[in-house]
């Protein structure tokens, strides 16, 4: 379709409307580290972002592209979704079903244009759950929505900083379901998709450690319900199997020290908050969240809508920014090895 | 039975004698920060400490007390429970039903010693928990051996160190097993214990953070089987009517950021993993395990057995210090207030 030496097109999803995504989907049209290294087109309301703009003296007149002419586009661009019936009613930091169903549609639309390959990557904005939840939208949160929509049968979350990178067997299920969703053949799903991401992203063959379930990793079987023994172990087994390099199951306590980070490229987490824990206070600002597994490339901001901030300008683009960068770097992966 | 103003007499348990824990006991007994703060008394196997003593080249030449002598002890000291056999039997870095047995041997007179008020304080060294099973004790660690056996009944665990104060509503059980543990009393049983322990050691209200069990601490029933609202929600809140200073429950992944932790002297953790992995990261070597709830003082390192050094001169004896320098404090609250 394009060329590989051209730039990708990205989009790039405002989230909730209400929230801090259209502040900084606007920063990225204008930011440099995003323009020389992709065409961003923000995917949202035109009428959200030229209020926005207004009120914090942020550029917001870029060319409005048709939906037609997604592939055609060459420069930073808005495509105007016009989901939202009276713009003047959304206020910033207030949520409701009006802003749910409006990010939702930037998400549709995005996927559509992705799978349509119009265009090459999409970078998503913070959406808020119960926003969502309120316009009658059902998913837990984007990866399960990229992922359904796709038709991805093993998609999983990766959480990547220059300080650690985490994959997730479980994401955004209640803490007692987590034991009930491992199987060996997630792990090792799981296992083969973060693999496929550092060799993407790193050009080389990955250093994978996977975390244990229970507290000490079950010490043998001493805690819990065996399930190292039952799925963890046999899905390293597997995967060592296949020549991977890869080790565990650690126990998720000392897995982080920084001898261990040191020598790791990914690590394999069980649960939410086994690999969020660490991340959040390695690399607060700085993470990228990738969907792992679908047939498009998707990643994302790793905060929320940050309502309090709604609007004011205070709202740091860094973590989208990064996003869109490895994005790119997905997109064409041959330019991306080191 | 001692004034105030005389130095605690702590016992110090050697835990597994072919760990790590002989050769930082026998460290301890010459280290001035001790002997300055405390008399440290080392219960285990003499003949094992001068093993230690000579391979090491490590003063091990201390008064051997007789049982009934320890209440009048006034200097650094060993008590030999010369529970080992065959002495010479025992090798470095092999664990074994000798081995284990020995070790809940040391623990068993520390607890009688302090319960009969002979002692002030243990501060204990690390065991084995296979080599505990081995010697059919059942106990997952210390601090469940600690709480039966003096009969206290609302022990928890507590980890401290300058970076980070953790107290625990579960610790030593399987993840599966944790949500069927929580309840609203437990958890209360908790805040309380972690209040007391702040005002003794700070001497001062304690302001206290409260975590979520579930990702995003449930975001208000969306994740999880609504344990937040059924019992840590409704725990928060008795505390508060208390006069407790306390807030929660807030989501796992981001109580740990260093905003937070400048604002709060303890975090009650829902399970093992969600304190020790930031913990760990924090406060490698500093931290101290302390059982709160008991009627008797007793602190712990913070590391295991480390069979690969053992008896190498490599273990770092500053969790055992930082231990007996808490232990010390709690022995004589009033004089461990800032």
């Amino acid at each position: 379709m394009t060329a590989t030496t051209s730039l990708p097109r990205i989009a790039i999803t405002i989230g909730d409307p209400a929230g801090v995504g259209p502040e900084i989907a606007l920063r990225a049209l204008s930011e440099s580290r995003v323009t020389n290294t992709c065409i961003p087109i923000v995917f949202g309301d035109a009428s959200i972002l030229r209020r926005v703009g207004n009120h914090l003296s942020l550029r917001s007149e870029f060319p409005i592209i048709a939906p037609d002419k997604l592939s055609s586009t060459t420069t930073p661009s808005i495509l105007d979704l016009n989901s939202i019936p009276d713009p003047s009613s959304i206020k910033p930091g207030f949520v409701n079903s009006e802003t749910g169903r409006a990010a939702f549609a930037y998400i549709e639309k995005s996927i559509d244009a992705a799978m349509s390959h119009q265009i090459d990557a999409v970078a998503t904005g913070p959406i808020h759950k119960e926003a969502l939840r309120a316009a009658g939208v059902q998913f837990p949160g984007h990866t399960e929505i990229y992922a359904e929509r796709t038709g991805a049968t093993r998609a999983a979350m990766c959480l990547t900083s220059p300080q650690l990178t985490c994959t997730f067997v479980t994401v955004h299920v209640g803490y007692r379901d987590v034991p009930g969703l491992l199987s060996k053949q997630r792990i090792l799903d799981v296992i083969d998709l973060s693999a496929d991401f550092i060799r993407k992203t790193r050009g080389r063959e990955p250093r994978i450690t996977v975390l244990g379930l229970n507290p000490h990793a079950g010490e043998s079987g001493l805690f819990g319900d065996r399930e190292e023994e039952r799925f963890i172990i046999p899905a390293i087994q597997s995967a060592r199997e296949k020549g991977l390099q890869i080790e565990g199951p650690l126990p998720p306590d000392t897995a982080f020290l920084p001898t261990r980070r040191d020598t790791t490229d990914v690590f394999v987490c069980m649960y939410h908050d086994q690999g969020h824990i660490p991340l959040k206070m390695l690399a607060f600002d700085d993470a990228v969240n990738v969907t792992l597994g679908l047939p498009i490339v998707r990643t994302s901001v790793d905060h929320g809508t940050a309502l309090d901030i709604a609007w004011q300008g205070k709202a740091n683009p860094n973590s989208l920014y990064e996003a869109i960068r490895v994005a790119a770097q997905l997109a064409r992966p041959t330019a991306g090895v080191q």
